[in-house]
């Protein structure tokens, strides 16, 4: 077969800023599939485009390529709205677990397909299986049976949504390409079309344990997402939340399953609550609820109901004992005062080096590891009382944990300005 | 081992602008060379030094670790001077064949090695190869002996020069990352300096037919090269040349080597005695001998001495009969007027089309075919006179090879406005 294109006609038009053709970048994205265009071609494609930019209708085209690459899942036959809401990713981020059944228990199909984690943010499947019995993996009509009977599901993404993506995303993380807005936003939406849910709630992440860092660059990326999804027919929007400071007082495996299920009976951290809260709310408006009293439904059992059942239905355990750790190690505080800062980057870093993440895709994570927060900025302490207790298998962690919380954790004179756990909503 | 470096960290600084450190950027060559570092990495580190630039120092760095990667030669031993000159490449340069022996014969060391081409441009090895019997390929122990000797050798570079250079090369050529300067002047000094040559003159061209297309990037990329050589001990100065037209009449392999013992004969075209002199006399003055009779030496048999010497040394006959075409094809004016442009991208395209070039490493050329320009630019020409001649083994070619001819060669009413064959001379 010939060609139609070269790949080095391609990357030089990215690279000047010239113009690539419509369908020299679907040729691109499509001969990578196959193998046909190398790593290398793709790896300095992507350096030009995170260099350059890239225009709001290239990124369409490439997501575009990209769903076309696999195949496209459809929820047509449920007879029920279905919603999804994806997280750019966080320390502490357990809000998929409360915000799936919450959202479900109103009688809205909730598709949450999920990854593992790699790096300092945590999976939410490497959470779930924290869960005695609790498998991942689900057919395409288990899916759809879960969907119509419990309401919500959250299981692994199979291999066929957008191949060209998942090696992409591989080649990103190895060649300082990851931090491409449009990249990102292609990567993400491209899944989440290509699902076939027909509402997306889009949550942000902005600050040190988040990719993006500033307010900007979330903002970019979130305007570029709900274009994605507005172009292709999904009902998109997208909040921009702070992710300077760990979410909830979990971070890990196991405890983060724990402190979810505190949220689900009526309890649980005040930030975990309020942004699960306000998730449910844009989800259910997208699903034509925006009058839903999500917060009895926190209080009342309905939504424990729905995880209890999604829990069961995916041969997991709800009532059995989540694993605990074998060494634990406590820093208190050196003074009196009050918490300024609890640095959300540091703490991933330290979760992960405890066991909670995993340096390479083959590794297991280890459940029970983690870290619990006694005290969160604003909270006032005295001298030698405790601020978080680290988790772990194996006492020698701990040393490299605590060297990534190294001024990780700020106590004051004065009360801090903390900023907002909602920064900004961005819709269409 | 562990590796002291992250290939990602590496290519974020680059990326970022926040500064490699020397290490690390030493470490990324030699990881690459290991390839412990991946093509996909070094892509993406290419394409953000093609789109940040880079600084003198890690220019430096980067072109040092390249040499570090492989064995460096030395002429010390020789006992004589030695001098050499690269190009960077352009339609119709076969300046080193009359220039090797010229300068050779002021009893200076010459030691060329060269390549084979790739693309438009030929390669000095494939004009040679056009000479029966003649061999490319020299021992470290023949070369010595022939430079102390005959004293000028054109040859094969070896596998051990730079070995990251050789790769990191072949990578840019499909990735869109050729044009960057920085990489092209290390690539080119990388080499040089391995080699061990105490003086080297360098010929930049700008022009439609050279890689540089204007002035200012050829002048940027003359001036990286110098400090590179001054910071190495290299004394090396570059001259800045006209690339907009095919330098002589022939353009290909066995007529180029014919055109180039016309020179050495004291004839041949202005442009080509006038760049070999301007050369011979750069050359001669790094080695000591600013006041040499350079032209002289072309037209009393001194020059001619050392070819026939240094051909007949490297087993070839240089009274053997060179290879002619089967099949030509002769080009004539539509009507009269003055040549305004013959352009030396059309004419390099054309004769690599004829056969002269090669489009893959493994491809053999053909040493019979290639052009020859019956007229230059400033000429005056009459309806139906002869233009050029086309030559090839096969008449199928001449088709494609006059698609790339089209629009070539302008002839209007008014004598042009011709370019200097000499633009710039940058020292240190």
């Amino acid at each position: 077969m010939t060609e139609p294109f070269d790949a080095v006609d391609v990357i030089r038009a990215q690279r000047d800023g010239t113009g690539v053709p419509e369908d020299a970048l679907r040729w691109m994205v499509d001969a990578y599939t196959r193998e046909y265009v190398t790593d290398a071609q793709m790896a300095a494609f992507a350096m030009a485009v995170l260099l350059n930019g890239m225009g709001r209708e290239d990124i369409r085209v490439l997501t575009d390529a990209m769903i076309a690459s696999g195949q496209r899942m459809s929820f047509a036959g449920l007879g029920k709205r279905t919603v999804d809401k994806h997280s750019t990713g966080g320390v502490g981020d357990k809000i998929t677990l409360p915000l799936a059944p919450l959202v479900a228990s109103f009688g809205v199909a909730v598709p949450q397909l999920s990854g593992r984690g790699l790096g300092h943010t945590g999976g939410t499947l490497d959470k779930l299986e924290s869960i005695p019995g609790w498998r991942a993996a689900l057919t395409g009509d288990e899916l759809m049976a879960q969907l119509a009977g419990v309401g919500a599901a959250i299981c692994a993404a199979g291999p066929g949504l957008a191949p060209a993506d998942k090696r992409l995303y591989a080649l990103r993380d190895v060649t300082g390409t990851v931090e491409a807005i449009p990249l990102i936003a292609s990567s993400i939406m491209s899944k989440k079309i290509a699902e076939g849910t027909s509402a997306l709630v889009l949550d942000v992440k902005v600050g040190t344990g988040a990719f993006m860092r500033d307010l900007d660059r979330a903002r970019e990326l979130a305007r570029t997402m709900v274009a994605l999804g507005s172009d292709s027919g999904v009902a998109t929007v997208a909040v921009i939340t702070d992710m300077n400071t760990p979410l909830g007082r979990a971070v890990g495996n196991a405890n983060e399953v724990r402190e979810s299920v505190e949220v689900l009976a009526g309890g649980g951290p005040a930030d975990v609550v309020e942004l699960t809260v306000t998730l449910a709310r844009e989800m259910l408006a997208l699903a034509g609820q925006p009058d839903a009293d999500v917060a009895a439904a926190l209080h009342d059992g309905r939504a424990m109901d729905v995880w209890r059942a999604m829990i069961r239905a995916q041969d997991g355990d709800p009532d059995a004992a989540l694993p605990t750790p074998r060494e634990s190690h406590t820093v208190t505080a050196d003074a009196a005062g009050v918490v300024a800062r609890m640095d959300a980057w540091d703490f991933g870093v330290a979760a992960w080096r405890l066991g909670a993440g995993r340096a390479r895709p083959q590794d297991a994570v280890v459940h029970a590891a983690g870290i619990e927060l006694h005290v969160k900025p604003g909270d006032t302490v005295t001298g030698g009382q405790p601020l978080y207790t680290l988790a772990a298998d194996d006492a020698s962690r701990f040393a490299r944990a605590l060297d990534a919380l190294e001024g990780a954790v700020e106590i004051g004179a004065n009360a801090p300005a903390l900023p907002p756990l909602v920064h900004e909503r961005i819709t269409a």
